[in-house]
């Protein structure tokens, strides 16, 4: 392997591989970026086996002899970040040892051989759905964060992607809290699976640009193809629960406020609660809507809500600050809309204006 | 206590004071900052017996009724930090429980009587000496970073300051590198008393600008006076060891070379050394200089320093990283002198120009 490339196009390349990879790997060679050198293009791969991530250069590199390795994604990373140098030169000494050379600079790192690397097969396979690929972000932001951080029902830490009738709804649930969004699709596919967290938030984050994603979702894995990256992550096993009923259609209360002034006075009211249950309290009247907190050891907080318009009889409901707090960011509006059927039944936040998201959130009982 | 002021005011006040209290004081009532309202004047004192940092608020605050009380420093810093109001008024509404106010927002926080709080002498007494904030600052941040993180030698956890005719000595060693700094001071003091590290660092955050300080220094501790701000530490106990002969004063060997390039490059030769020792080593003849670390596991780095300048027989010497690059920084000039006198004997880093400032650091043995 040898080869010229320009710094900027590999350290570019590098941090999104290096995405996929994990230092704790139980697998050492997988804790490297494997280099695939071929006769027109440099291609990319790390993975930690449950999402892998490849992409692969044809520009600005001169390539002089093919050859693969597999390189310390740290160590790599770190080398081309550091070198002062607008051209880096890569190959092999002797065996698996790799000489990266850039102006001042000589570092030989011993590498892997390519052939320990697991294969890992990235085909097309299963099911084709094409999306906005900032869609798919604002799905994966609106509904991630609502997933749950225990591992005892496996399926709750994905989120369930159901797609039916032109309709793909993503929805994430820790059974006290809900978040749903509905996108409309010009695929008629159907398919019903869990994607993990981590791997979606990855995805997230390799979303830069408004280009078009092609899915490729089959039993066992989903594959995402952009511009010039390839991600595949495994799905979680286990069927979701059907969550359709917990969302009630029809509301007695409702308040309408703007999205700003109910995150920063949440903020205030949450400052004196317990910082374990951080709980607090709504009391709405079409007169007056206060958001309160108390902790006997610390002290109380009343904010003033004067501009939450409210509409319905009385109602007192507490539940988590951080839970309302989540759901109103992810909707990312200037004005929501919190629909209420009762005091100790679930209710929802929803856009002034639109549909396609809800989040829906438990109350607490106080006493 | 009763009074009415400018939230901006208030909140950088409670900041400064608040740099000094500990959440983890054995002593519950020092978690709090104190609030002294007399006839004139707020007055704001936090503590964790250590240091004690006092300011005082003359203006922008209408004094209702003159009181005292403790607050919790966490919670009322929260609170006047968030709350949405330009004024915010304050008052005890029963025994110690204190009202905050502000447009929408009503605090009730849970205070401590201003009777549990401890008696602190901030009585001006002992040796005086006046000095610019900005030349104390600077003597901090060039020294206190190479105390020792160790407590089994108490006296080198904090830096030396020693005064005698006209002159103001700070020292700081971990017994591997040695920080010292020289400042001209105007008044014909003498006096030798270890700083902690701890203080001085508060002191150099909370100094902003070039004004006056006035320290009063006595035997068990230093109060420093600022245009507003009080601030005053104990001392640690013992005599600090006389360094006068570690520092050599003729060398045979001199490189000179542009701080940057050299940050740089022991930043790169560190990468891939042993991330425990971080030890690198310099060759240098009158051809080269070469930086350079080896790890047998990872690989090797050469780094070819071309803008250095060196004079004298050739020289291998190997040495930690993080010193040099701590000692580099802190003298924060454009072009530095590294200065050697053989193979195992210590070596001083100065600015090209001034003499008042002098890095040592101690090689070590490699094999």
């Amino acid at each position: 392997m040898n080869f010229k490339i320009k710094r900027l196009e590999l350290l570019n390349a590098l941090a999104k591989v290096s995405r996929a990879v994990s230092m704790k790997s139980p697998l050492p060679v997988l804790t490297g970026i494997k280099f695939d050198l071929k006769e027109d293009e440099l291609i990319l791969t790390g993975s930690d086996s449950d999402i892998t991530i490849q992409t692969s250069i044809h520009e600005n590199i001169e390539i002089i002899e093919k050859g693969s390795v597999v390189l310390s994604s740290r160590y790599i990373l770190e080398i081309i970040k550091k070198i002062d140098s607008e051209d880096v030169h890569i190959y092999i000494v002797d065996g698996t040892l790799t000489r990266i050379e850039g102006a001042s600079s000589r570092f030989d790192l011993n590498g892997t051989s390519y052939i320990d690397y697991p294969r890992i097969d990235l085909n097309k396979s299963g099911v084709n759905l094409q999306m906005k690929a900032t869609d798919l972000k604002e799905a994966i932001e609106q509904t991630s964060f609502a997933t749950s951080e225990k591992e005892t029902r496996p399926v709750l830490t994905g989120v369930n992607f159901k797609a039916k009738d032109h309709v793909l709804e993503c929805i994430a649930t820790d059974s006290y809290r809900l978040a749903k969004r509905i996108l409309n699709i010009d695929s008629d596919v159907s398919f019903n699976i869990i994607i993990p967290k981590k791997s979606l938030i990855e995805i997230s984050r390799i979303i830069e640009k408004d280009e078009l994603i092609d899915l490729y979702v089959s039993d066992r894995k989903v594959l995402f193809i952009f511009d010039s990256v390839l991600i595949q992550t495994r799905l979680i096993d286990g069927s979701y629960p059907d969550t359709s009923r917990l969302i009630p259609n029809d509301f007695d209360y409702s308040m309408t406020i703007d999205s700003t002034s109910l995150l920063n006075s949440i903020d205030r009211a949450s400052l004196l609660s317990n910082e374990q249950t951080n709980i607090i309290k709504l009391s709405m009247n079409e007169d007056q809507v206060m958001l309160s907190s108390y902790s006997q050891e610390i002290g109380s907080v009343e904010e003033n809500l004067s501009r939450a318009f409210y509409k319905g009889q009385p109602l007192n409901i507490s539940f988590s600050a951080k839970y309302l707090n989540d759901a109103i960011k992810s909707i990312n509006g200037d004005k929501v809309r919190v629909l209420f059927t009762g005091e100790m039944k679930p209710f929802i936040i929803k856009d002034f204006e639109k549909e396609d998201i809800i989040q829906l959130v438990l109350p607490v009982r106080t006493y």
